[in-house]
């Protein structure tokens, strides 16, 4: 028979909401009330390292998000709408900033040591997708950002390929010719997905793909995209528009532009990807691939919640996160 | 005497490591093996609710952030050099946003209802001083953002009389005259102080201050920064400088001056105060108070440490964070 709150309550002679005070640890409790109600705990063998309110309904109501960096917006405008999704389910979020280092992504794996958490929402950088699927998590976990199409945790994502050759379409239908991409060396696949997209609509288009047009860059921040812009500005033939993999990057090519005194669109239409505030507060304000970051959010949690509760089906599940073409100044003028 | 853990392995027939295993919940563990080291923690006392590692060192090794916001880039940046800091000292952060809603300050106050944290760093925005100031927390915790000069818990930021002192004189040595102010209704006394150190500097300077170029507006982000600048260019006598409250107040402002043709800084000249990265790549680059995030980060995470691990002096301290005016396109030309 498993030991009830209402048990160690009645033993210590207190009521069962001092017991859960004490257990979580609540101020303004004194020593004697708590020594009491530790001696019934002990006596009545009540199940250690989980809070009084988890015993109860066997949850903590936290969930943890991990992702990459929370200094670049679209995982801080994605962790808000995480937060604020589960918030109006009652359920408290606390966002793990991994950097993408491989021991921080290791602890998330491990199910974040002993946290009182029922949950995790991850977005993978550093981690190979075979370790991750091989990962015995002690917790429900979910996976967000490019994977591979098989794998055994529940996955949402926007379809970068489809996403990717809509945004590059969208440049070809404004009679561009001379399209270049930067970002083709991003981290956790992304890079990779998004050049497939990219070259897909070219070779739909029937334009040839130039490898001097495609630059990996050493990141996916602003001062990456705007040292990329420069070396395509250095070409013999420079681009007539850039794809850029994310916002970020587009904002600073479009910082290299201005310096270099060149008119956007006119001389140079440039894409994005994310639909962070920033670019549409721009000018010129930024053409951009926009995720439906609430829909996403709301689904994750939808989606964790119902594995916590024990109530998904078996089976995995991956979801595609819908998204829109913004179609702004930077390439409308 | 206190029970250890290797008590514990010992009664056990374990090893220690087991032991830590079974009390985190780590996959790969026999029910048997699980049921051997449960028997042996209820015989032995063990103490409940704190994870082996916890009980070890005393300490889970886990501090919390609680900000209002984390897509504001400026709570971003902030929680990622935290994040940063508390890691190079072996410390996971685990960020919780508030939105300034007093059940989740509330939470924040209560010490995270049992989470296995150490302490807490805490920026609030609706919870007033007196009421933080009389909260009896579970766990050490120390207060970002503008406070009272009294209070009972440590406290980190920027003096941010002296540096809106700063921004606006910096205005009315350009040959300003005219300078409006967006952001006095900021929270948790943000508007209050920096409209304090602006209106310090017209009076040193000898100018009138206008109630009507003081606009409170209705948030910090962008959008509010736009409109309250619309508003400010709807006046008979429109102002030729704006000191925002905050970059993206600024970042707002600026799009609405570039809708309006006006050039910045030749018609209008704008300062903010953050020093986000978006504001270094814009066109024009913007003015703004730098305050020292990383000097921010360390000393605050420092500062709790040694109020967890029982070194710090008994007296409450209060770090004034370094900051510089950093001139850049939209008040130099």
């Amino acid at each position: 028979m498993t030991t009830r709150l209402s048990d160690v309550a009645a033993r210590a002679g207190v009521s069962v909401k001092t017991v859960s005070n004490v257990i979580n640890d609540y101020p303004h409790i004194t020593s004697q009330t708590r020594a009491k109600v530790e001696a019934a705990i002990a006596a009545l063998d009540y199940r250690p390292n989980v809070s009084a309110r988890s015993l109860r309904k066997g949850r903590s109501d936290f969930i943890a998000l991990a992702i990459p960096e929370m200094a670049s917006p679209y995982f801080a405008e994605l962790g808000a709408a995480i937060s604020r999704a589960a918030k109006k389910r009652g359920i408290t979020v606390l966002i793990d900033q991994t950097e993408g280092e491989s021991a921080a992504e290791k602890l998330v794996l491990d199910g974040m040591r002993g946290q009182l958490i029922d949950g995790i929402i991850f977005s993978p950088i550093t981690t190979a997708p075979t370790k991750i699927d091989s990962a015995g998590t002690a917790k429900p976990l979910l996976l967000l950002g490019e994977r591979p199409a098989a794998g055994t945790f529940d996955h949402v994502a926007v379809d970068s390929v489809k996403a990717s050759f809509d945004a590059t379409t969208h440049l070809i239908s404004i009679g561009r010719r001379r399209i270049a991409a930067i970002g083709v060396g991003g981290g956790a696949g992304t890079g990779a997905v998004r050049r497939k997209g990219y070259r897909k609509a070219l070779k739909a288009a029937g334009l040839p793909h130039d490898p001097a047009l495609e630059l990996a860059g050493t990141g996916y921040h602003r001062p990456d995209g705007a040292a990329s812009m420069r070396e395509l500005l250095a070409l013999p033939e420079p681009p007539d528009a850039v794809f850029c993999f994310n916002d970020l990057l587009a904002l600073g090519a479009l910082r290299t532009l201005a310096d270099a005194g060149l008119s956007v669109p006119d001389d140079v239409a440039v894409v994005g990807f994310d639909d962070i505030e920033d670019g549409r507060f721009h000018s010129p304000s930024l053409t951009t691939i926009s995720p439906d970051k609430e829909w996403l959010a709301e689904n994750a949690v939808d989606l964790l919640l119902e594995r916590i509760s024990g109530n998904a089906e078996a089976a995995r599940r991956d979801l595609s996160v819908p998204y829109t073409l913004e179609i702004r100044e930077s390439t409308a003028g």
